[in-house]
């Protein structure tokens, strides 16, 4: 991420890969205020044996794609929600890249689903990824049923109550 | 693509799948007329080994959520123009997946973008795609070289006129 | 809906059909982490005795194509605010539904008149729900008729501070 | 319609019903030009047994909102792409209705699901209706499948090239 | 306006008026839940000898267009933020009227400059109303400048301390 | 206007004018390249007789806006379409106007109506123009009348193939 | 600036000047209540030996348009939040400028970068503000790279705890 | 510019300069497909005399952020309409720079003013740029004068037969 203002939005990516089973460095460094260094850690990251970036950046968000510029790995990019447009323009920034230099963008201010994507993608020939990551979804999954289940019985007014 | 009204965009995926020697099956099935074929094609991919998906779709375009809700494989989302509201309606329905369901989303029309993203994914464990995916990237580094080298002997006059 | 973060906005669209006398079953069930149950429900909802559905989702707001996508029975779909964009998002993902699946879309977080517009479709056939629904509307007529002579009485100011 | 420039969109809306066997008046009358007609149409409609109104209109799209003030008959609402800003306004204008007063809208120009939404409707209480209603939604599923055949058989290239 | 929740910025339309001594009637009558009463309240006010209208309205803001169907007044439209989508919805509702019945729109929540508008156009025949809307005029221009004096005497920091 | 390229729409407001009965005089001065003559003009208009101003303006469009600072007169601002951002940016520049200077805005390119407009403004003293205005207004109802009635008469098919 | 209300952001751009060693004069001035002032005072800049005008507007921004147009002197224009719109009227308002007056726009509320970009303009003749503005410049990326420092000593967790 | 396809918008910029007397070089060179190249251009610009730089992009563009990240000069950045979004991103991803690197933004395919705003800036210190670049001011307004008194002598229809 380029500043430590956006540490709190994209810890989930790092929640969503721990909970995957998947290790990650976590590094401040702007495309803005210091490129030579982000430009050096997005060309250095696949000899130093990183298989996925996730970059997140917000305003005119130019990060991703930036990294995305120097390195052939995949490289997630996560819109964020800052200043007087509330990420729209990090969403435009982000998504529309031009041909030959993608940037598999998720949500604004989706950064655990960044961390799952990665882990997807880490998962076609990890399967303890594999497994953890299917895991985390299958969960979500019940915890929507157990609700669902629990709606069912209290019914509305006594679940919103017990909320 | 869930529909062949789709298919000249979504070709282009296509193309940088098969320069990067990737093999793709393509298929027709859209999220809401034909639900349960789309449900099944996303649910048996993986076991039929297949790596990564990609979706594309125009307007309300569920089509690339919808599978990503039936498989862990990665799914790569390309909103498609079309409609009058050229591609917004369709970047939001792709790009704002919830919790727990990413979408990797690329930008509008960017189908290109979308086999190049699925070959970098491959790439991570098949020397073979990396090694023609960059060679695709090198190409393009080198057409744009070519361009300034020839903007610069003839100037701008010149270069226009010869476009 | 497809969480229970959705329901107390949603519980207005069971308020209204309450006041119209109409019975709801709530159900949360997400098109994206269960997407099997959300078919199911939807799949067999017409031979169960429903005559509508009423589906809320926000941002990637895909539930209610979803459904739309597997019974035949009128869907009204109620776009929620949440996330970075506000619910703009959502109300692309639900009006802009491609031809051969419609979604009667209301306004963004209008669960009330989601309510209100099933009450409508089912007074077609049932005069009780008819009688309510016109009883509902009139009251509201009525109470903006009482503001208005309160206001002449009154007069701006005095109105404002009874307020 | 408020003006006879909507008849080439709003004319799917009878094509949808007429294919499900539905009879529909057509009429013009502006919301803006013609006030009084409009609202003496809305007032009697539900009296002369009309079941659902479509309304569609452009730009500032008052039509269906207006309707909908007039009768307590569920009111679909066609959002039509015109003028400079390509049928936001109208989207905005047709969706958007306050507490009490619902429109259930469609895409923006999205006529045809408009026909087909009122068809659902009265396919409740109609097994005429219902039967042509599904068929024609089953008639658009068989032909994506029929389009997902060939292009299994001849390939991506000889498609594009067939069509 | 259509309800008494728009009155605390539309009494700003009323302040405007009183400064530039214009009497005022403040009405509610919504376009959607009493349009007989708004109808009648805008074919009657050329004869009870009102000269300009001035109407306030959120969302699918019809209230505006509504009141210009039944009147040849001039009438002036305020677009009012409220719901998600924070006024753009009122403004375009508002503003692009088809051709044939104009409405004089002022920005989102422009209650204030909606008086001062109507006061324009009474004070072309009115000497009396032009003073006193000159004088409102010239009195802002004055505070500005006395707000520049101060902060070329006290210097930035000063100013700010002592707001 | 400031432009001779904005001629073609804005005629449509000397169109208004002229079967209001209304003189207008039609002047070419832009409001950034000769600013000068921008201000003279309208510091100038009261004086000289003129009791409306209607200003037309693209993209950042802030002839109404400067021509208001300068005239206590009623100034109506027709954002123009034009530019890449077709018309949004000149909407949002000619009706967002601070405090104390308004512009009664209309549609995008909606000269006809800014016609209207000042037509209705002068037709509160004046009985000629507001007859003429109300017939105007009155043969557009007409119109509309006799399509539908011809639709009534001819069906649908026969009206599209006899445009 | 147009009001004292612009102060606190403004101020920045003050900041960013003082910190490069650039003198400045602030004065508020508004496009529409004090047209004639702010005229003299951007004809006479250059005369009076100014070198850069930063201009601050929000909503309807004209301020730095009609700056722009009274002076040849390059215009920092700086769209600011506030009303409804949130600054996305004020960044059209003040972007989109026509052929011949360009106005220099910074970020919706980049008061800093304006002032920034003033001292950049200046640096080309000015080796001292040149050193000056590197420096800044510098120390923002030092600032940068001790967070990353603190973020591998630290970790995610207790970095968040200690911020 | 990151593209040839650019270039005919972007010759705009150097046709500004050229009639103010501005040398200019012309590059060819993208920030996602030659970061390095572009990195080493914007880097070694001051060094080689450059005073500013103009960069032009499109869709997430990136260039001109990227150039002002490795230079100290002012940049000057070109929103270019291009893609699904038609500039709308191309805006959003150049003028909304973060706090310490801004670009001075110019309108969607604004290169004209682009051109001009950089010969402002270089007529700080050089008085024939100066001249000249008042000189096109100059021209632009007598050509708005000539048009307006062409207007004033011919009236508005045989003006527009003339064009």
């Amino acid at each position: 991420m380029g500043s430590d203002s956006d540490l709190p939005v994209m810890k989930k990516a790092v929640d969503a890969l721990k909970v995957c089973g998947v290790e990650a460095e976590v590094r401040i460094s702007s495309a803005h205020r210091t490129p030579d260094k982000t430009a050096k850690l997005a060309r250095e990251a696949e000899q130093k044996g990183f298989q996925v970036i996730i970059a997140g950046a917000g305003m005119a968000a130019h990060l991703p794609g930036v990294v995305a510029a120097y390195t052939s790995l995949p490289v997630i990019g996560v819109p964020l929600e800052g200043g007087a447009l509330k990420g729209i323009d990090a969403l435009y920034a982000v998504v529309q890249m031009p041909k030959g230099v993608p940037v598999a963008t998720v949500a604004v201010n989706g950064a655990y689903n960044a961390g799952l994507l990665a882990a997807q993608m880490l998962a076609v020939h990890d399967e303890g990824v594999r497994e953890r990551m299917k895991k985390v979804r299958m969960d979500m999954a019940q915890q929507g049923e157990a609700k669902d289940e629990k709606l069912q019985q209290v019914g509305v007014e006594a679940y919103l109550n017990s909320r």
